[in-house]
C-alpha cells in the first residue's frame, strides 16, 4: 500500500503538492475592526445547533479586514511571496456553548488558495473575494500614520460585486482591539454527503485560538461603515443599527491546532471529552 | 434551535450565501485532452489505499484542459456568468478497487472558488491556477476550426510559474476521447483531525461521475506536451515518456451525486454495502 | 546609433518584447450589443471638437460586451492564449465631423494589458475591468441556444464595483446588430505635455474600422440593462430614457490601421489631407 | 464646442472618469533593488537615438520591485485602496544625453490600470505583471526584520511565466540605495503612426524625476538573482554577470512632471530649449 504524505489535498508521493503545510502556523499583520450591533435574531439565525447566544450583547458584530504575511515553521513561503501573503475580511460574532462563550466567524472572504485551504481545517467558511485595506507607512506621503487623525479604508468585494466598505480615523490608544473577536472560535466542520440528497457526511464543530499572539498597541477610532446586497451573501441581514468602535493594531500569531468541542452522531450533537 | 440552510458553507438563514447551490450541477464544455505513458511507478505513489494500480496500461495519464459554463438548475448563474465560467486542467490516472477499474483525478486547478468547492465534495484535490486553451470559433480570423488542421494550444500556470503547456493538431474524427477518463472517478475526501498532529478526522472513498452525458464528435490529433517544476507541484514527476494522442471534444453534462465505496475507521477501510 | 525594435513600447535589439506586434490584428468573437437612448445632451457634453452630434437620432447609445480570441499575422498567440483571449465592454456614441457620422467609443474596459495598448493606438479610452458574457455553446446543458428565447447575460465591473449589467432575450434573426456602431470610428489619440500643467503634447484625430468583416446571422431580442453609479465613472450619466434594442452576432475581424482625420496645432484643429 | 475635462482619457463633462487625476502624484512604498553588471553591449542595444552609453560603468543594471501606495492631492484614493496600491518591478540602466548622465527603465511590470497610464505619461514602458516581494512588519512571526540578517525575497511573472526572482539578504546600513537609479529618468514617449507602416506620429525624449522625495535608511545585503526566458520578453539577454549589491529602502516621492529634452521631427532629434 502506498504511503501518500501532505497534510491536506493533494496528497503525493514527496508531500509538496499539498495545497497547505502542516501547522504551526504564523501570521504577521494588520487589522482594521469595525465593531457595531445588529438585531441579535440576525446573529442567531446564524448559530446552528448546539450553539446558542451570547447572554451579554448578543447582537455585537466585528466586521474585520487583515493584511497578512504568513509560513510554516520552513519560512519558505516568505521568499516566494506568492504563498505567503493574502488578505482577508471576515465577520465574526460571538456565541455560547455549555455556557462558555466563544466567538464565531460567519462570513469570510480571502484571495489566496492556501487561504481557503486553512480555513477548511479550521472551520473558517472561506470564499474568494477582493479586499482593500490602507496601509500605515513609514513616510507619509500616501499613507496615514498610526497616530492620531490617521484614516484608514477598507473595501470588500466579491462576484465582481462591492460588498463592504468602511473608513476607520484613529482618535487615542485603546486598553482593547474590541472585544467581539476576543474569545476562541467555535467553528463547524462539515462535509456534504455524496449521495443525492443526503445528510451531512460529517460535521464537528472545532474550537482553536491563537497558540502565540503578540500585539503592538490597540487604537481605537470614529467609524463609517456600509454593507451592501448581493444575489449571493447575506451580509447585509446584519445591518448596522449602532456603531461600537473601530480600531487599528498590528499582530504576530501562531496557529497550531485545536480541540473537538462536540461530534454529530445520528442521534444529534455530543460533546467531546477533550475541552478546548 | 436555529435551522441554517445551504448546501455547503457558510450556511445561513436564506441559504443564499453557500459557496455553492444543492446538486444538481450542470456543465457546457470544451475537453483538450493529452493522453500519455509514464512509468507505472509514478502513477502507483499517488494511489493511497485501499487503491491499487489498474492491471492493463497502468502508467496512463491523461492532462485534461476543460473550459466550462455551469450551471444550477435555477439557471440564474447563466445570467451572471462570473458565477458560472470557469477554466480547468486536471491530471487522470486509472487505479483498481475490489476488482473495479475506476478514474481518479490525482491534481487539478481552477480559477473560480465555486469550482473548489465543488471539487471538495466530490473529491478532487482542486487549487487556483491560471488556465487557458484555445477555441473554436465559427470564424477563423483568430480561430481554430474543429477539423482537420485545426490546432488548440493549452497552458498551465500555478504560483505564477508555468506548470504546463500542450498544442494539439486535429487529424481525424476518433471513436473515443480517450480512454484514461473514462471510469467513474474514485476520489477520497479527508478531513485532517484539529488537533496539532491528529490523525484525519475523516477519510471517505467515493465513487462518482455525470449522472447525464452528452457529447458531440470527438477528434484526435498529434500532440506536443511539457511538464515544468515547481515547489509546490509534483506534476512534473509524471514524466511523458510516450505519447498515446491528443483529443478535442464538446460536451454537456449534468451530476447529482455520487456513492460511498469505503469508510475508514480505526481498523481500516470498510467497503461500503451501496456500491456506485 | 541603436535601431530599437518593435511596433510599441517597449522597443527593444529583438523587437519580441512590445507589448503589441505589428498590425494586421486579427479577431474572432461574440458581441452582445444593447442600444438604448439618452439625452442627447449627455452625449454632446462627450464630444470635444472638432466633433458635433450626430444629426439623426443623436441620442442613441450602444452598449457592447465582446469575447474575443485575437491573434497577429504569425497567428502565434492562438497557442499561448493568456495572449490571445480577452473580454471586454464599451460604450458608442455617433458623432458628426465634416458632415460625415462617425461612431465614437466614450468608455470602454478590457481585461488584458495588450487589448489597452491596442486600444491606445486606436483611440479607444481602455481601463482595465472583469467583464463576463453568457457564451453558447453546442451542448444546452449550462448554455443558451443562439435561437428564439436564448438568454445571454453580462455583466461590467471595475475597481470591485460593479458598473453595468443586462440580459438580452433573443427573439428573431434580425437584418442589423445595431446601428450606433455601424460607423467608422472617430477617435482622439492624446498625450498630455509632460511638464506640469501644461497642454496636450499631442493631440489627434484619428479614423479606424474593420479592413476586413464577416459576421453570422444578427439576432434581436428583449433587453433588461442596468447602470450603476461609481466615483471613478461617468456611465451612469448616460441615463437609459428607451431601450432600442438587443442583439447577438459572431464576428470576424481583420484590423490594418486607420486614418488622420484632424490634428491639433496652436490655431486649432486642421482637416487632414488624407479621408478616412 | 464642447469642453470635456481629464488629465488622461477618458475625458468627460465632469472629469472624474479619466484614468488618472492631475499630478502632482504622492507615493509611500518600499524599494528592493539588485544591482549587477551585464555586458554593456546589451545595454546600449536599449539605447535608441539620442541617447548613448553612459561613459562609467556602461552595463550596470537596476532589477528593482516597488510596493507602493499612491495618490492625488485629494488623498480620497487612500480610502479606496484598490485605486491606491499597487506593485511594481522595473529594469533601469544608465544612459548619456548631451553628456549628461540619465537613468531610463527599460522594462516595467505593475498590476493597475492606473499605474499603467501614469507610465505612459512619465514613459516608463509599462505591461501589466504579478509582482511579490516580502514586507518587512512590526510583528517577526511571519516577516523579516530591517535589520541585519533580514532575508527579503522577489518575485516577478507576466503571461503566466515567472520573469525573475531575487532573495536579498540585509548585511548592513548603506550610504547609498544603489546608482543605477539615482538620475534623472530620460524617457522616449511614442506614438505609432494610426495609417498601416506609418512611421511614429509622435516621438518625444522627456526627463522627470521626484520633485520631492524622503528616504529612511539604505540597508546593503547579499544577493540572489535568476532571470527567466518568456517569447515575449527579452529581459534575460541583460544576463547577469557580476552581482554589485541588494539594497532595501522605505521612501516617500512626489512626483510633478517633467521636462522636453528633445523632439524629433522629420530632419531628426531636436534638442529643447527648456532643460529638465
Amino acid at each position: 500500500m502506498t504511503d501518500v504524505k501532505g497534510f491536506f489535498y493533494p496528497r503525493s508521493s514527496q508531500g509538496s503538492s499539498s495545497i497547505i503545510p502542516n501547522p504551526p502556523w504564523f501570521y504577521s499583520g494588520d487589522l482594521l475592526t469595525v465593531e457595531y450591533r445588529t438585531n441579535p435574531e440576525r446573529v442567531a439565525e446564524l448559530l446552528p445547533a448546539p450553539l446558542e447566544l451570547a447572554p451579554e450583547d448578543p447582537g455585537a458584530v466585528a466586521l474585520i479586514w487583515a493584511d497578512w504575511q504568513s509560513c510554516s515553521s520552513s519560512r519558505e513561503e516568505l521568499l516566494d511571496p506568492v504563498r505567503s501573503q493574502y488578505k482577508e475580511a471576515f465577520v465574526v460574532v460571538r456565541c455560547s456553548f455549555q455556557g462558555r462563550i466563544f466567538s464565531r466567524c460567519v462570513y469570510i472572504w480571502v484571495d489566496k488558495d492556501f487561504a481557503i485551504a486553512r480555513g477548511l481545517h479550521q472551520g473558517y467558511p472561506k470564499k474568494l473575494g477582493t479586499m482593500w485595506q490602507t496601509r500605515p507607512h513609514a513616510f507619509p506621503q500616501a499613507s496615514p500614520r498610526i497616530a492620531p487623525g490617521g484614516v484608514f479604508g477598507a473595501t470588500l468585494a466579491a462576484g465582481d460585486r462591492r460588498l463592504a466598505e468602511a473608513v476607520v480615523t484613529l482618535r487615542e490608544e485603546s486598553p482593547t482591539n474590541g472585544f467581539v473577536n476576543g474569545h476562541p472560535m467555535a467553528h463547524h466542520r462539515i462535509y456534504p454527503g455524496i449521495a443525492s440528497g443526503a445528510p451531512d457526511a460529517y460535521a464537528e464543530l472545532i474550537s482553536s485560538g491563537a497558540a502565540d499572539f503578540e500585539g503592538g498597541p490597540s487604537w481605537k477610532g470614529d467609524v463609517d461603515v456600509k454593507l451592501f446586497e448581493s444575489p449571493t451573501e447575506e451580509l447585509d441581514r446584519l445591518e448596522v443599527d449602532e456603531v461600537i468602535g473601530g480600531y487599528f493594531r498590528q499582530v504576530g500569531v501562531r496557529w497550531d491546532g485545536g480541540a473537538t468541542l462536540a461530534t454529530r452522531s445520528e442521534a444529534g450533537w455530543d460533546a467531546a471529552a477533550v475541552s478546548a
